[in-house]
């Protein structure tokens, strides 16, 4: 039997005709006699109702939650009083049941899974992906994939498949390793990115490249972090930094537009990264809610209250009237990111009261005009070396966002470029410079003479990240097309030209055979998914997800192997004494 | 400067205007004192008059071979005489030229490639794609991948993507293996195909999915395999076999269309495994020409040609005429696929010469009556068991097509779908049944009764492949959904229910649960592409490809690793005295 519709799909159009649906009991009831069945698709679900009387009813008597069945009936209805507008409003009346398959006791309900461990729901995942949230979520990512592809498409962008199994790329992190069995004793690395080989399909004259690329770091997991993950791959030939921003404004306008109907304004804000920092306290502020701080450095300069007199920044954000015990929760989560202490006030009349309050009498009224805080509202305090304190009050700030829920009242989607990054960054630890994207990073043209000087912290990356909602879901630059820059940028960031050879030797050719200006960006696919979706992590919004030590709770994955099959590949296992400490590294 | 378009873009409109353009130097020739250029993008050339007095003249004198340049110049009709239609009717009277990067000497003269070694091209790769035949078949494939994503997504399917870091499944070719840091000692396979996970997701109820999924098999190299390769892969539920082929042709016409402006016909024909045997010695027979074998066994049963007498199976097959040279080559085809030599007639006025002429005197009428060979063409013979004797010349057919370019006056495309698989083979060599697809290949229902006997061979499967060609293109099959039918097939190939549970338990389990009825198909999509494309092999429709040692030439990849970064995985190398012999296992 062929099914008349998904049962999402049943409309008006159907009312008291006979249909035939297939699908899983979602819940069976039995009332005065008859089985009323709740039958689930993907798309939705019916209300069943089999009569005592019905030839269908021995065969619907056998139905248990999670059963497979096919149903036909007539698509009725209800009585006028029960209607409420929408699918609801119709029921099926059974003429045959089919039992189609029939199913274990699930381990879990599945309308409880929210309350589930996320060990059980990760055992059991082909369960856990029958839950309608789950399904919403991948369809979502579904939709978004089939935008994507038709619109670059459209634009002129050339799909292209780079290698799975290559040599180290430039981001830095980890790799996962695979033994070669042709050439024992060697490995491939599986590609943190496609960055080389996007550039050099560039410099092949592709023009405009994209890719949905699965891309793997060996890093610590956390929520949203995966082993593998997704990204969509971008680069374009002949640009500028504009550019690019202007086919991923159109890209991302037409994805929400496709799966969620909502319209993003375009263009995006531009906010500089000193702005971003400054202002917010964050290279990706959420900013669906203001709550910019203000700067009140020059309040306290060379005044008595000395943490403050001898600040290089001074940083204070409003917020509503906080508890004592809100006040310490927000000073732990400043210390957590780096600040000594959270001064505050709160305000009383046109002066203020508690935490810091006796030293602010002189400037009290400035205080007020600055930051115009309400009756009772307290004002929260970061002071010390720059980057530091914004950074903390940026937590702060995150913090009172989920305490007060500030965006309630904001846009439901907000989404901006930081540009201006700096090229370069000093390693306190180290004591070495080292890129803030990557080395091929092209620098702002009038900052290259800042190479090689004690200045070189100022020049400025043609960098740019995409921020929605606080979370960072793309970053790109325009890239280096002349092999002088580039060496002048290895030499930066202290790569003799063998390390460079030796590293990126293929790529560093290929740059001398013609090499168009290229630039491109890269989104992080799981995490735009999840923020469109409104889940709290990416393992929400992946089919097969890891845990946070890396396991397939379903597949068993990692797993041993035999001996034999490493012999193959020239390895054999070498566990140090204690390989708990190992793990741990 | 933004270009005015694409070369291959520019058309009639721009006649007479200023346009900008962007490319490569293809060609450079200097006449009497004028510069002619080519510039080439991945649309097309264009030629480029540079006049001595022109103020683009010293700019573009710095011009060499693969320079990077921006042109702006008037896009001029050439004169009357010299116009053939289409774009070379114009060139460009620069006005202006701007070198936007420089190129070194490139190692191989592009417009040479096909006669330059693979070695040196791989090399090069970022130069070889620079090649129009290399850019065709990559555009043609990102054309393909736009189609099938935007053509499932109409049909409601959901693009998943599945883990790349997993456990080992059921293909039964070799794994590659990625050690993993979180827990030293263990291994993840990387996916042979997302075989098990897309039942899975059958399970979870996502009803019908797809992807273009990377898979990965560690196996000796040809010409048409790569040890990563990409799948397109679906998967449907509540579908009979009849559903999944006719979204197949659907899907396949619309790809064609939409790629090659091919319409092909629909339905696709359906060939049975026998006949496709029987017919043309190949279960995946070209069908572009015919040439199909004439069964004589019965001519010679019991008769006194002994070799021919005693045969199970005797086919014949009508040749043009042939040297014995030719006929020399041929034989040496069907030895190498099995045959023990390759009987041979040529036709003599109503008789035959040559061969085995004195043995089918007798017979002659009959053997012309049924071939209808021409004059002077040769009858080739294989004889013996039915399986060998019509796979060597089945082998001899096709080396037949190649000599005397059989397909020339057929169809470009010839598409068909091959069925009825034998659900089991019999393994001489190690005297066990096997399973022909995979063990999750559901059985045909009238068949089940043979589980267990000694007629077990007879057995059909629901699978079918997709025959493009003499291509087998993809391949799939209607699944299992019954838990006890599956344990039937594992019993059936050996599997004890501890094997089966050790190697897909997850899986078993989660069959238990309400699995509806599914089936599914995998197209092997570079393979698909390859043919499209006219291409002589998968390496010209991927961008980087490995070479047969399963090295990339330009990354230099696979390679060896820090005794440290083996040891955070928990490994050494241990390569065995003799790692050549290892390597050619």
């Amino acid at each position: 039997m062929k099914r008349t519709a998904l049962i999402g799909h049943l409309n008006d159009t159907h009312a008291h005709q006979t249909v035939t649906l297939q699908g899983w009991v979602n819940r069976r009831r039995d009332l005065g006699g008859l089985i009323f069945l709740e039958l689930r698709d993907r798309s939705g679900l019916v209300q069943v109702q089999v009569e005592p009387d019905s030839p269908a009813f021995a065969e619907a008597d056998r139905l248990r939650a999670e059963y497979v069945a096919e149903i036909e009936g007539t698509y009725q209805p209800r009585p006028e009083a029960q209607r409420k507008g929408g699918a609801a409003d119709f029921e099926v009346i059974a003429t045959r049941v089919r039992v189609l398959n029939t199913a274990r006791t699930t381990p879990f309900e599945l309308d409880k899974g929210d309350s589930v461990s996320e060990d059980i729901r990760m055992r059991y995942r082909y369960l856990d992906l029958r839950r309608p949230e789950m399904q919403r979520n991948l369809m979502l990512r579904s939709r978004a994939v089939a935008a994507v592809t038709a619109y670059l498409d459209r634009e002129g962008f050339v799909q292209v498949e780079t290698p799975m199994l290559t040599k180290s790329t430039p981001e830095g992190a980890r790799d996962f390793l695979v033994p070669s069995r042709q050439n024992p004793g060697e490995f491939y690395a599986l590609p943190q990115s496609p960055q080389l080989f996007k550039q050099m399909l560039m410099i092949a004259g592709y023009d405009r490249y994209y890719q949905l690329a699965r891309c793997f770091r060996d890093e610590d997991l956390r929520a949203d972090r995966q082993p593998d993950f997704t990204q969509l791959d971008m680069e374009m030939s002949f640009v500028e930094q504009d550019d690019v921003l202007a086919i991923q404004e159109g890209l991302m306008a037409h994805v929400f537009r496709e799966t969620l109907g909502v319209e993003l304004p375009v263009p995006f804000p531009h906010l500089p990264y000193f702005d971003a920092m400054n202002d917010y306290g964050s290279d990706k502020p959420d900013l669906r809610f203001d709550h910019k701080f203000v700067d009140v450095t020059d309040l306290f300069q060379g005044g008595e209250f000395k943490a403050f007199a001898e600040a290089q920044t001074v940083k204070v954000i409003a917020a509503p009237e906080l508890t004592r015990k809100q006040i310490d929760e927000l000073e732990r989560v400043a210390k957590q990111n780096g600040a000594r202490g959270l001064a505050w006030l709160k305000r009383d009349g046109d002066g203020f009261t508690g935490g810091v309050s006796k030293f602010v009498t002189a400037v009290a009224p400035e205080l007020l005009a600055r930051t115009g805080v309400g009756q009772g509202g307290t004002l929260l305090f970061a002071a010390g070396d720059w980057k530091k304190a914004v950074s903390a009050l940026g937590a702060v700030r995150l913090a009172l966002r989920d305490l007060f829920d500030l965006t309630a009242g904001g846009p439901q989607f907000h989404i901006s470029w930081v540009t201006d990054f700096p090229q370069l960054e000093f390693d306190e630890d180290s004591g070495t410079w080292t890129y803030m994207h990557h080395p091929f990073t092209a620098p702002h043209p009038d900052d290259l003479a800042l190479f090689g000087t004690d200045r070189q912290g100022e020049i400025r990356a043609q960098a740019y990240d995409l921020v929605l909602n606080g979370f960072e879901i793309g970053g790109g630059s325009v890239r280096i097309h002349d092999p002088a820059v580039q060496a002048q940028m290895f030499a930066a960031i202290g790569f003799s030209e063998e390390q460079a050879r030796d590293k990126f030797g293929f790529f560093m050719d290929a740059l001398e055979y013609g090499t168009p200006p290229h630039g491109g960006i890269a989104w992080g696919f799981d995490r735009l998914i999840m923020v469109m979706s409104g889940a709290s992590s990416i393992r929400e919004v992946i089919a097969f997800p890891k845990n946070n030590r890396g396991v397939d709770l379903m597949a068993q994955a990692p797993s041993p192997v035999d001996a034999a099959q490493l012999a193959e590949v020239g390895l054999e296992v070498a566990l140090p004494a204690n390989p708990v400490a190992m793990a741990s590294e």
